[in-house]
Parts: structure tokens; C-alpha cells; sequence
């Protein structure tokens, strides 16, 4: 277990020469990551558009902030090396591609994998060991499937995108483009509905599909379930964290934020923007609008509005949910206080008679 | 991602012929699917056995309705297409098996499928790519095992049951006729059972098994545990969803309906025709009687008797926790109310002395 | 599904010859498994290191008690076989270790496991079907991987350790000695972490890794995401169940229990011997004491000190907490004797004026 992990790391010097930006402090300063500031760790770099997150920016474990020339001026002490550049928000993009360069996998074809009839893959592409790519599926130019992943029949999967080991989409699903799906997750399995008939439950049949469209980030062991009819739907560049439940007939907006363990029954409709915090659970038909944001453990039963914050469970507005955990975390004295009273009012009432 | 997705479809007209009933209305209206009536969308038949249904049937967006001769007299407009037929449930049920044919599977065993000592397979079996059947394993007529799934070491699984892609049996489980396995589903890891000794935590040997009674289905990416001595037990036409966490030696009654997330800890009993509805959680060694209910994200710690619905954390019966919501919810309030009665009272007692 | 399933026993004299100790009552009385008193089925042999814990055994269901020769004078009615020795805690182990032994896996490595250029597979190791292995990993003796596991390039695993089926270690994931890996499990997935840029969210590298250490058992389709920078870590002896997610960087200390569906956001810091029960979810950044415990459903979301339990949501102490339920219980109650209260002095005060 003593083996050090080896960790990349860059010279601000280097940094700065992405962005063509000027340093100010140690030009040797080292660099070992890229993180927003709430989430910095020492070596990170970090930016700030402002004056007050740059003072943020320099209380955090940061090693350097990246900002505008004229930010510092409004900003007291600081201790930090500082790169200026016109556009840190553009400057930090530039930095986080080119630390994270896309993993390179060779074009190439295992012999172990098993491909079906009149299934086409694109030039570019990269299929490992133990494979299964159904009949008459359909893979763009550099996709990447990793070992043991299964590809149903007729499964259409855009350009760029990865698929970890032991992924396994059912017949009929469709990824789109850039999409990274994560080890073992679970796209297109069947909805989940029976009907009574007497003591057994029928199977409802699940004819539809999953459409997941570009630049949609899928955690591992998430399961997708395909719809009764029609399609569940994962809207372009939302991020799905691991071990998420979307059931079947779903519809989740663009550049959601889905994190872990979060489960969404069937039906429910989630708008643009939407932020679901970790273990939050939707009930059926739910209508989620966007931008809206549910605390982590939320137990939602109704309609959310665009822009509203739920937490709790039930979930409600999460300010008047703050209200009622202060006051329940008082209830306990309040009830002897309310015992105190009656008391009081009965001796005032005995006294009157 | 605009290609379109191919959705099945019928007429009313060879609806009803599957079910040889009369058709009311426009016979070439298309059906695309079948759903209950609180699940029912456009394009769907759906079913109703008194006026009361077909009211509810009218007013949902189910394309046509499959009820018996006397019922529409009692409701006064009725503006879908109607079949009728003597028996409606029956009838409905004719639909989803014609509606929803078995997936065939050739009677094949892939080369590429790794088959142990002594195994045994059926007539008309499908044995995918990358398959392992371990040593002694049985498996009935017409089993379908799909690319990657691992059946341990004798295994057993009975006739027409079909198993995902990736899915694992650990050695000697059971699995029953008529079952549906999903994607990664793991049935049979070890229980989870520890004893401190010093400063360490050893194992305790989980050497029973798990053993899964006929027509169940079981969700993606689902765990069943094997008991520590003995069985878990799913019991017969039970249902459960994705991600569901099931420890050793639970055992679990016919035709109940587990939905995703759910976590029921060792040793719990549960009964015939129980609902867990997701994200519930059932501490161990609980019992839950025949027929209850267990609303979404209830946190069970002790006994739930038949019949009943407990919500909540912790769970208590549904009604209660209701009254106990609403309190709550105006408790911030009270709390103001409380505070004003006290003045008013200390005014009263400063005024008597 | 009538196959009765073969349960391993054994008879009490077949026990007292492993610890060496005196057999009081029946040698013969058959014993099928060990337990601690609270989970004893019957069957189970138990051990008590004292009077009150000999006289739990006796109520429990267990089969026979270990025990030491001065506890059962203490003890009125001794209705069960005992078996006394010097150190039953220590005679409890080894009867664990006796009646568990290690499963024999052939040192053999299957012809269709595809090993990646450079790995190194230690002596006695069995590799099982459909395996990958990739570049430069190195495994150390007697290491099981298990069919259609996936151990990516450069990965560390050490001496001892069993690999289930369909486990995937992502590139330079480091797993120590003695470790046991459950079905499905995913370990060194990407962490969960995006910038918003205008409309769209950008991935945050990560480039970190995960570290387990020795005596690690994890459970299937549990969740361990490598670290932005540097390692997630999960320390010795720590046992996590099924379902779990733990987020990047991560640290969780020796000897812990992470129960069943247990979410831990990113960069939580678990000291040692904390125990966190099913469905707890633990909030990004936060700290918990060496040996605190959290209850089930518990929604951790600031520091837990040292040796603390904590439930509900928000978590607070669990003392407290069973107050504020209590009072909970009581409030629709007590909200009407607040409106009587509030009549009552209404009156009082109406007679004054």
C-alpha cells in the first residue's frame, strides 16, 4: 500500500502560457488541479470574476487565482500568486481542456468482441475486450466501448462518445454525442409496471425507448428505464451522478445536475437547469420547473416551481422548512411551556369562580 | 439524435378482435400502448369495470376504453371509443399478452460462452457472448442468459426465465419459472455481518443462500444478499424495482411490489401483497403484515401490521403522519402564539397579585 | 423450487475440539452457524464474556453458548448446552475462522482472460473467464479476479485479495492485501464535479485515484469515485455494503461500517470505528469523529463529533432527537389545547375589562 500515487502537476508559469495571461507572484508556484472556489484544495487554481470572490478565492486553500486586471485593485491583502487575464471565466475553460486532455484510446477492434449482423461503427473507433455489439446498431466516428459493455440491437451512439467497462444498454437506445457513461450503468431496462389481476400482478408491456441526447454525463451503476411508449428523455449536457433511478417516461431538461443516489419515478417532468441534490426522491407525474433546486434527502409530492428551492419531507419551500426545523428543535420546551400555561389559566380560572 | 423512434401500434379494430368484443366508436383509432387509468397516456386502452372507472377513464388521456355492455348506461357522456366485452379485466389482459409478446430467443449457446463441469441446460435454450456457467449449474427449458451474465456454481433457474446482460448468481442460488432478471443485478453476495474483536471487525460466515420463487422480476443493478444460514426468500409474482437493497435472510412474501431504492435490512419479514414504495427503508428484523403499505422514503423501525399504511420517519401510521405534517407546517406560528399567550397570562397573573 | 438447499453443520463436539474447550449439556446437539447474540438464529452458536450477556444468549434462539467457566455461576437456569473456555471472545474466532475457510480458487489463469502488455500476476493467483487486465497492473499472490471483472492499466492489488464477477477498477486504482470485492462493484469512476460556463456545465478533471487498504470489504454495485487530486481513501479493516456511493477525496478512516445505500458526498472525512447505518447520506466537506455513529436515513449536514450518534434530518443528537419526535407525535394535540388556551384567556381577559 505504499506505492505514492503519481500526481500531475504544472508551474503557474505553464498555466499562464495557456491563457496568455500575466503573473503576478512565484512564477514557480505548482499547480496539481483546477477546482471552483467552494471546492479548492491546496494546489488548485482557481478564478475569480470579482472582487468579492477574489476575496473568497485568497481565504480558501487555492495556490492561485486566475482574474481580470482590475479585480485586485478593490481587494486589500494579497497573498496569493495571481494571473491576469481579460476573461478569467474564458481563461479557466482554456486551462481545465488542456489539463484534462481527452483520454486517447488506439482505433481498433478486440478480437474477443462479438459483433452482430449489419451492426456499423464509425471510423476511429475503439471496441475492447469481451464486447457485445448487437445487430444493426449503430456507432458513430471515435466511439469508445470499454470491456464487457453490451450494446443492444439497433442501439444508435453518437460521435466521441465513452462507454466504461460492464455498461449495458438495451435494444433501441440512443446516446448522443460526447456523451461519458460510467462503469455499469443500466440504459433502457424495462419500466416498472404491473396491474393487478386477482392475487397476481400482469406486466404492463414497456414498448418505448431512452433518447439521451449530447454531452450528458451518466455516473456509475445509474439505471435509465425505458419508457411504457414513447421515449424517457436525458436533455442535452445534464450530468447524472452514480447510482441514480430514472424511471420509466421521464423527461429531464438540459444541463441538469442530477447527484448521487437520487431517484425520479415515472412521469415526472424536470425542467432546464435543474439542480437534484443527493437521495432526493420525485414522485410519479411531478412537474419540476426550470432551475429549480431540491435539498439532498427532499421527498418531493408536488408540482416545483422554476427557480424555487424545495428541501424536507414532504419537500416544501426550503426557507419555511428552515423555519420548521428551528421551531420543532424547540418543541420539546415549548410543550412544558404550554403545560406551564395551563396550569396558570386554570388557576386564573379558579380564582375568578 | 433525430432519428425517430419506432412506436408499435394497432387499431381499435384488431384491439378488438383479440378480444372478440363491440366496438363503439371509430374502429381505426390508433392504440399505441395499454396502462391503468392513473398511468394512462395518449394512445393508450385502458380498462374499466363500473361507472366510476369509466368516469375517471373518460377524463384521462386514454384513447379508448375496454368496459362491459351494462356499464356505460349509468354515465352520461361518453366521447372515447369504447369496446365491449363480458369481461373486462379478462379481456385486458388478453390485450397485454397480445399486445406484448415473449422476446424469442434462438436456441443457441455462444461459442464464446464458458460452460463448467456438468452444467446442465435445457431444450431450447439461449446461452448469449461471454456468458460463464459455473460447474453443476441447472437450467431449465427456453432459460435466456444474456451477454456477460455469471450463473455460479450450482445455480439453478427454472423454465423461461430470462437474465440480462452482466447480471450475477453467486454459487448454489435459485432462481424460479417465469423470472426476469435485469441488467447487473447481483443475487447471492455475502450478508453483511461483522464482530468487533479488538480493534477489528471479523466476518461472519454467510453460508446460506438465496432462493427466488417463481415469476418474480428483479431491477437493475439489484441486490440480494444470501442468508448467514438458510434462505433469503423472494416469494412468488413479487416485483422489484431497480437498486433495491435486500440483506440476508429477509424474507419476502408473493406479489408484493418493491420499488427502486428501497433498502430492507437482514432479517425482515414481509408479508403477501405489500407495497415498499421507493426509497423506503425497513430495519432489520422488522415484520410487515400481509397487505400494507410503506410510503415513499418511510423510515420503518418496528413491526407494521396488516392492512396498514405507515409514512414517514419514523414511519407511523399514514393519517397520523399526515396531521403531524400539517402541524408541523404551522408550528413556526404556534410558536409566535404560545409566546403572545404567555405575555397575556403573566399580564393577567401581575394584574390578580 | 422444492431443491432443499445443503446447510453445512456440525456438532457441538465437532466445536469444543476447535477451541479446546469442556462441553456442558448434549456434544451431539448440531450447530449450522455463528452469530452474535442480537442476530442469533436458531442453530447459531454465541458466545458471552459475562453473566448479563450469558443470560441474553439463553433468551436468544441460539443452539449452544461459549462461554468461560466462572460466568454461568452468576446465572440461575442454564437450559442450553455450553462450551467453556479460557477466552471465549478469542475461542469465538476461532470457531469464525474453522467453520468459514477461505474458498480455494486453482491457481489457473482462463484462456479467454486478456492480460494488457507488462501486468504481473502473482504466484498461486486464479484469473477467471472473460477477465481483462489491463497494462502494467500488478496483482499480488493468490489474488482472485473472477469472470468479467475488469482491472484497468496500472492498478495495484495485493496479496489474498477475491474479485467478484463484473467488479471494475478503473486505471491506477490501488486495492491492498486481504481485500474482498463484491459483484458489480465500481471503484475509481470520475468524481462528480462541473463548472457552469454560460449555459452549459464543463467537466472538472479528475485526476486523482482511490486507495483501499487492507482487510476492505466491499459490497456489489457500491460506488468509490477517484479523487480531483490526489486519493480517495478508505482505510483498514472498513467494511462497506451494498449500494454505497462514495464521493471524490473522500477519506474514511479504520475499521468503520457503511451500511446498505449510504451516500457520502465529496471530500467527507470519516475518522476510525464510525458506524453509518442504511440510507444515512453524509454532506460534501464535512467531519465525523472517530466512532461516531449515524441512524438510519440520518442527513448529516455539519460536523459529528468523536464518539457522538446522531439521526434524522437535519441530524442532531439522537437523544435529542427522540424529543423532538416525541413531541412531534403530540403537537396536533397540543395545537388545540393551544387554542383552547388562547379562548381561555380571551375570557379571562374579556372579564377584566
Amino acid at each position: 500500500m505504499s506505492r505514492p500515487h503519481k500526481q500531475p502537476h504544472w508551474t503557474l508559469q505553464e498555466i499562464a502560457a495557456i491563457t496568455r495571461g500575466q503573473i503576478h507572484g512565484d512564477s514557480a508556484t505548482p499547480i496539481t488541479g483546477v477546482a471552483s472556489i467552494a471546492e479548492a484544495a491546496p494546489g488548485d487554481l482557481v478564478f475569480a470574476e470579482s472582487a468579492r470572490y477574489l476575496t473568497e478565492a485568497l481565504r480558501s486553500p487555492a495556490a492561485a487565482i486566475l482574474t481580470a486586471p482590475e479585480v485586485p485593485v478593490a481587494v486589500e491583502e494579497i497573498h496569493k500568486p495571481l494571473i491576469l487575464v481579460d476573461n478569467p471565466r474564458l481563461a479557466f475553460l482554456q486551462v481545465l481542456e488542456a489539463l484534462a486532455p481527452p483520454p486517447r484510446y488506439p482505433a481498433s477492434i478486440h478480437p474477443t468482441a462479438v459483433l452482430g449482423d449489419h451492426c456499423q461503427i464509425g471510423a476511429g473507433s475503439h471496441i475492447g475486450p469481451h464486447v457485445t455489439i448487437g445487430a444493426r446498431a449503430t456507432l458513430g466516428d471515435r466511439v469508445v466501448v470499454l470491456s464487457g459493455a453490451h450494446i443492444g440491437d439497433e442501439c444508435v451512439i453518437g460521435d466521441d462518445t465513452i462507454i466504461h467497462p460492464n455498461v449495458v444498454l438495451y435494444p433501441g437506445v440512443t446516446v448522443g454525442k460526447r456523451c461519458l457513461l460510467h462503469a455499469g450503468c443500466v440504459i433502457g431496462a424495462d419500466g416498472f409496471g404491473f396491474i393487478p389481476v386477482g392475487e397476481t400482478l400482469r406486466k404492463v408491456p414497456q414498448q418505448g425507448t431512452v433518447i439521451i441526447d449530447d454531452d450528458v454525463e451518466i455516473g456509475a451503476s445509474t439505471c435509465i428505464d425505458r419508457a411504457k411508449t414513447g421515449a424517457t428523455r436525458i436533455g442535452p449536457g445534464t450530468k447524472i451522478d452514480n447510482l441514480v433511478h430514472v424511471g420509466h417516461n421521464v423527461h429531464i431538461g438540459a444541463s441538469c445536475i442530477i447527484i448521487a443516489q437520487v431517484g425520479i419515478a415515472g412521469s415526472v417532468e424536470i425542467g432546464n437547469g435543474v439542480i437534484l441534490a443527493g437521495q432526493a426522491g420525485i414522485k410519479d407525474h411531478v412537474k419540476i420547473g426550470d432551475g429549480a433546486r431540491i435539498a439532498a434527502q427532499g421527498g418531493v409530492f408536488g408540482d416545483v416551481p422554476p427557480g424555487a428551492t424545495y428541501s424536507g419531507y414532504p419537500a416544501r419551500p426550503h426557507a419555511q422548512k428552515l423555519r420548521e426545523h428551528a421551531a420543532t428543535a424547540q418543541l420539546p420546551e415549548y410543550l412544558r411551556r404550554i403545560r406551564a400555561l395551563e396550569q396558570k389559566v386554570e388557576e386564573l380560572l379558579r380564582r375568578q369562580s
